[in-house]
């Protein structure tokens, strides 16, 4: 038996809280009789305790989802519908205004406890001397934002905490597909600082605008630029436009994640592509990735699923896979000065 | 560029025979705009040709499914009704009866163009003399099964072609998931010949039936008895039970697949494994694999989805996959005497 799985009452030992108590009283208030789970992969360890205890807790039948889920753009309801599910509970992300979900879903955040103070405080230092910093964060920090715009005024910082569009759920969000709260401070501001983790959401906000980016790690109570990594992922998409200029035929990928689907884009550039002489097919995917691509053969694609995919793993590809802008910089239609990172929203 | 995509007019060499006429007629026929085409993963480097020789025929736009394909329960109806595709072609496979597609489809063979008789001579002298051998194949070569009943008689077998279930499109067909075509007259064969390739079909021939199974490997011009094969698979399931007798936390696969969806069983599993006092829980996928349950970290997993999974791929799994007769095994409701290779149909 393995030992970080635990059942019978105790919850496993956990960075994030969870309130198991809400959701419960969420099925119950709901009468629900079949409740699906999906959990982000850093959570799934914790689906056998949360199914089990929400079971005896409702009387409910659970079914967790097991695949992977990186957003709140991962709806199922097309899976779950047929099942006879009636209703969903999301957890660690929240809902984007412009995907709504059809079957009744709660989305139940999943806070960090840890103190992001160490974290910011180690930015201080980072960060352009007594300049505007614009504050972003994700979900699991949102509550810690305010801690954060504290250090940093204390420390001599004016700061800034953007609104974003519809796809946004709180001020200062960042989603790997939307930076419209960076955006609407980008002007006013002289760096921007990520309280979260991982370098994903930062080099987003580095790619989009000309600002220096500091993350704060609160995990590991770090910081750090994200300069460097912005450089060379520029220079991977540069040379990425550069390959794909010889390419004759083109797979044009589109999701079926309904959260994901851009397909009035999919369509625009087929037509835009066939205008300029290359040999566009479309291609629908669950999961983009670098096997099917390889077994598809075709000279180059366009990604108009997860804008992270083709920027963040373009090595693990054999030949180029760009994003729609790539593609109106391939043709001529905008200039390799005006580059930016693909968003959603 | 690559070389062995084409896309002018010239279809690329294969060793399998695809109307592509047949099928521009049926898209004019329906008048459908869009179309969606689904193939095997070995003709996956076809998709580009096939896909810009049906839109210039017809004027339709196509859509390609990039993910695989591994038989007819692979329908897409879910994911393509939103798009508005008006029909699929869904290539190399055959309709199951049990899982019709809601989708207009239109199911295209794509038949070897291989001689078969070859193969089946060399099959001959690993059969036993003047037996009578069940005679089975796969969709590619159903248009041979009768050059491979010539060979037979000719050197003294007398032959039998079960008729199956309504999963199976003709009489001797094998599916990963449907053996009633063989099991229709196991009683009265001495041994199987599979006219086909691989070790896939023959192998789950070997597991359900006392027989000897020989394969006609078709592009190999050679054959090889499974029995081997056979006993090493029986020790590995006798292995993975045994194993599973520790386990605590169980989880309940369930496929999204409507042609592999067997949800009155999976929530019958959870049933039988709470009565004897393990913690099942259900879990949703759509594609099984080792990371996903490795993951979720319970002790054991059940797989109600393609009954192939568990028993091809148990050395990949970290933890015990067992079929659902496996479990009832496990739970002493049956015997390993009677051990049968689980089967949807």
């Amino acid at each position: 038996m393995t030992e970080d799985v635990t059942s019978e009452g105790e919850e496993p030992p956990s960075t994030f809280d969870l309130d198991v108590e809400a959701i419960i009283e969420e099925v119950n208030g709901r009468d629900a009789e079949l409740v699906a789970l999906q959990l982000p992969e850093g959570l799934k360890r914790r689906a056998h305790y949360l199914a089990t205890r929400i079971e005896k807790a409702t009387g409910a039948v659970v079914i967790v989802s097991a695949d992977p889920c990186y957003g709140a753009c991962d709806l199922l309801d097309d899976q779950l519908e047929p099942l006879g599910v009636d209703m969903v509970v999301h957890i660690g992300h929240t809902l984007l205004g412009d995907a709504p979900p059809r079957l009744p879903t709660v989305f139940v955040e999943a806070p960090s406890r840890l103190d992001v103070r160490p974290a910011v405080e180690a930015a201080v230092p980072l960060l352009p001397p007594e300049g505007t910093i614009g504050l972003l964060t994700t979900t699991q920090h949102r509550h810690a934002i305010k801690d954060a715009e504290a250090v940093l005024e204390e420390a001599g910082f004016r700061t800034a905490i953007g609104e974003g569009g519809r796809r946004l759920a709180f001020p200062g969000q960042v989603l790997g597909c939307d930076l419209s709260a960076a955006r609407s401070v980008a002007d006013s501001v002289d760096a921007f600082l990520l309280v979260g983790g991982g370098r994903f959401h930062a080099v987003g906000v580095a790619l989009a605008f000309q600002r220096t980016v500091v993350v704060a790690d609160v995990e590991m109570g770090t910081a750090h630029r994200v300069d460097e990594e912005r450089d060379r992922i520029l220079r991977l998409r540069s040379a990425a436009i550069g390959r794909a200029k010889d390419a004759r035929t083109f797979g044009i990928l589109v999701e079926s994640r309904p959260g994901q689907q851009r397909w009035a884009l999919a369509r625009s550039l087929r037509t835009m592509l066939q205008e300029s002489g290359h040999q566009p097919i479309l291609l629908l995917m669950k999961d983009v990735g670098p096997d099917r691509l390889f077994s598809l053969g075709m000279d180059a694609y366009v990604n108009t699923a997860c804008p992270r995919i083709a920027v963040d793993d373009q090595s693990a590809y054999p030949v180029p896979v760009l994003t729609p802008q790539e593609v109106r910089i391939l043709l001529g239609k905008e200039t390799w000065g005006d580059y930016r990172l693909d968003e959603i929203g």
